[in-house]
């Protein structure tokens, strides 16, 4: 079993006086805070809010870049070129970075949201255009992505920091695969299981199939339990539980 | 005469498939350029195209903050709260500074747009939050507004840098003041009448009253003629023509 | 005591993946339901599925007009001209309205959304456009307001009904009026004591202070429990609960 | 040759401050307004104002009906599902049909704009989604589309109006395909080979593959002189240019 784990979840995906997720449950056991950066939920007030929030558990901050599609939550796919994919990731690492800086921290991570996840983990032009941004941008963020996509490969050749991810509680398939959200059993319910699933995912790791960073999901109804328990759980079989290093830049 | 002055022109002001002002024509005659961060005008890859634009003319690039109100253009005042004012000025000078940083330089100033220009002149609460907002994202830009406004008073007692701006092609009345836009005779339309008061408003700058930046307005059928009209008459006179110091921070 | 009330709730405001209020839970328990058109919140799904939802409950479909600010939730005052208010109100009208048909229905009411809805209550100008769309679109549509206002005069000045409207679950002071929401005690917490107060309101209004119908929160926790108390309280006294009647037009 | 055509162009593009198109110079000329209804482009007060322009020159008012993407004025393909075009479609036509309304007039036809115009051309599910929206909304409406389309099929079964599209100023391929706008030549430049391009493409017209309406661009440089041409050519050859009929409904 691999000795250290990073726990991130997606944070402020607030609108205006819309709430979504149970951040102030869930921070204290978690490491990176994936946050949204008024493209596809989030606006000024709610990233401020949630850097703080962050800052007060020293749970590293990322930029959680997604689609400009508030109405769609940034999951429908749009048909974009390389040179949007560029011009919104520097346009929310900026954004987010500024209330970073305002609160005496820096960025430390960016992940990719909803259907831009999917489109960066397949096309390659989208990819690198994305991590190019990252590369002028910061050159010492780590990407979080799935682990052997498109993304991963340009960061790669960038060499930007990349961090594969694994989810605690969605299922996956025989193949490895997750499993569609459309199929019914799409979803770990039950804490246990998704516990049980994560430590097993971080226990079959290989170092040509390694897990950096596991994905919880903030909009459970028992979102902070969950954490909690897979936090605990981490700690009693002695994984260390932190955010990927900073790369020196 | 006062031996140096700044010419400013609001930039970057389309929007998607929407185009405003002749910002080709215009730059090469200007020495700081406010571009519009997406509140109020703008989009990540006009932000991207302005600021490439600013720096090829080695034009100083200043993120010009504005209400987020595409439909209304930060034109229609709005019921805010120094927080807002806050968290919108990080969110947009934030957003431009990737860019810029992306094109390897970095802002130079900021200027608020429209409705919050006038807002943040005679409001103390949102002046004070706006210069907050400015030292604690970056203490060595430079702040653009009107002369003895609140705004001038917040950046004096924060002790950063203030530019006290004129309109080469807005009317004054005889109080010294802009005639309204509500008023027929408000815009100067001819050239050679926008350059005489210019060249006045500069001649009569005192030490108390002083013009420290002229503005452009790009929307003009005739901007770039009058841009290099206004830079030729300077230059003709002896006035350096240059961006105000970054202050060292 | 008046023998008939009308009992109104906001519906329908979320906004694409962010829910607000219990609509389900309180929609068998009033009359009117004010749907919110998109500008403050409310997307055509959202929209589609209200309709729906009262057209089940035969609750009276009405739009609730706002604010062009989903950032804001339509509660920041804006400086807009009649032309403005003329033209969103129709807007809304029609988008709404456009769901009604498809669901085999049409309108009955419109009832401004806060910061608009002051604006109406206080502003002559504004108060006209208003009702001056109302009169061009469907001039049998009723117009929910304060009493005593501007927008109560237009109405009656264009002979388009008016509605007026009181708060079960606000505070009203001494004199009558709201205690402002900035005070501790401007929300009625308890559930018997806003039924209390609805059936204090109902019972001494006056032929020139009457209460045509009584606004339920939906955003509040207990929110169907309140609107089934207030319901029962009224049947058992005898009141008839119903929504104003549509004019002939 | 066929005896009848109608002349149709993209109208109220604008949004807020910005500006497309020449729509007082092109309105004289063509029978059918495509009016934008807020989702890709225009605004309440753009709409308003364009509602009055095309009755002022006794031109049929219809629904331009797109994506909801501003910044991409409607022209990026989304993920769409048919719910959403059913939706969508709908809250497109009531807000227009409300300013038509308020007009004394109403509406006579919808068309497609952008990246849906080619969705409901391909995908059946969201043709027929859009059709039974027209259907319930005002069955009396005509649909314009690419003939030979899923729309068309669609309408075909909804017994729904539907008027064929062909464009006088792109040109067309050996295979009677539009030449894609990624190639240099798919516009037509000159006016006399519009026009000429126009007139063959109703000489050639057969039953089975007719052209009910030709579309104009409004935003081309030329657009007033183009339209007048066209409008001239076609009277002076005795085809009568006019309007799709409303269908009873």
């Amino acid at each position: 079993m691999q000795r250290r784990i990073d726990l991130n979840c997606d944070m402020g995906e607030g609108f205006g006086a819309w709430r979504m997720g149970d951040d102030a449950g869930v921070m204290p056991w978690i490491t990176s805070a994936n946050i949204a950066c008024g493209f596809h939920a989030g606006d000024s007030a709610t990233m401020a809010a949630t850097v703080a929030l962050a800052r007060s558990h020293d749970v590293a901050i990322g930029a959680h870049v997604g689609l400009p599609d508030l109405a769609g939550f940034g999951r429908r796919e749009m048909a974009i070129d390389a040179a949007q994919a560029h011009a919104w990731t520097l346009h929310q690492l900026g954004a987010l970075s500024a209330f970073a800086l305002a609160a005496g921290t820096r960025l430390r991570h960016l992940k990719p949201h909803g259907a831009l996840y999917h489109m960066v983990a397949r096309d390659t032009a989208l990819a690198v255009a994305m991590v190019e941004a990252v590369r002028t941008f910061d050159a010492g963020l780590c990407v979080f992505g799935a682990g052997a996509s498109a993304l991963a490969t340009a960061c790669a050749h960038s060499r930007i920091a990349f961090a594969a991810e694994a989810f605690a509680d969605r299922r996956y398939g025989a193949d490895g695969r997750l499993v569609p959200r459309t199929q019914p059993d799409a979803v770990i319910e039950r804490v246990d299981e998704g516990v049980a699933q994560a430590l097993a995912l971080i226990g079959t790791a290989t170092p040509s199939a390694r897990v950096d960073t596991l994905c919880l999901h903030g909009d459970r109804d028992d979102a902070a339990a969950f954490a909690r328990a897979l936090r605990e759980a981490l700690d009693s079989v002695g994984v260390e539980v932190v955010a990927p290093d900073r790369a020196t830049s």
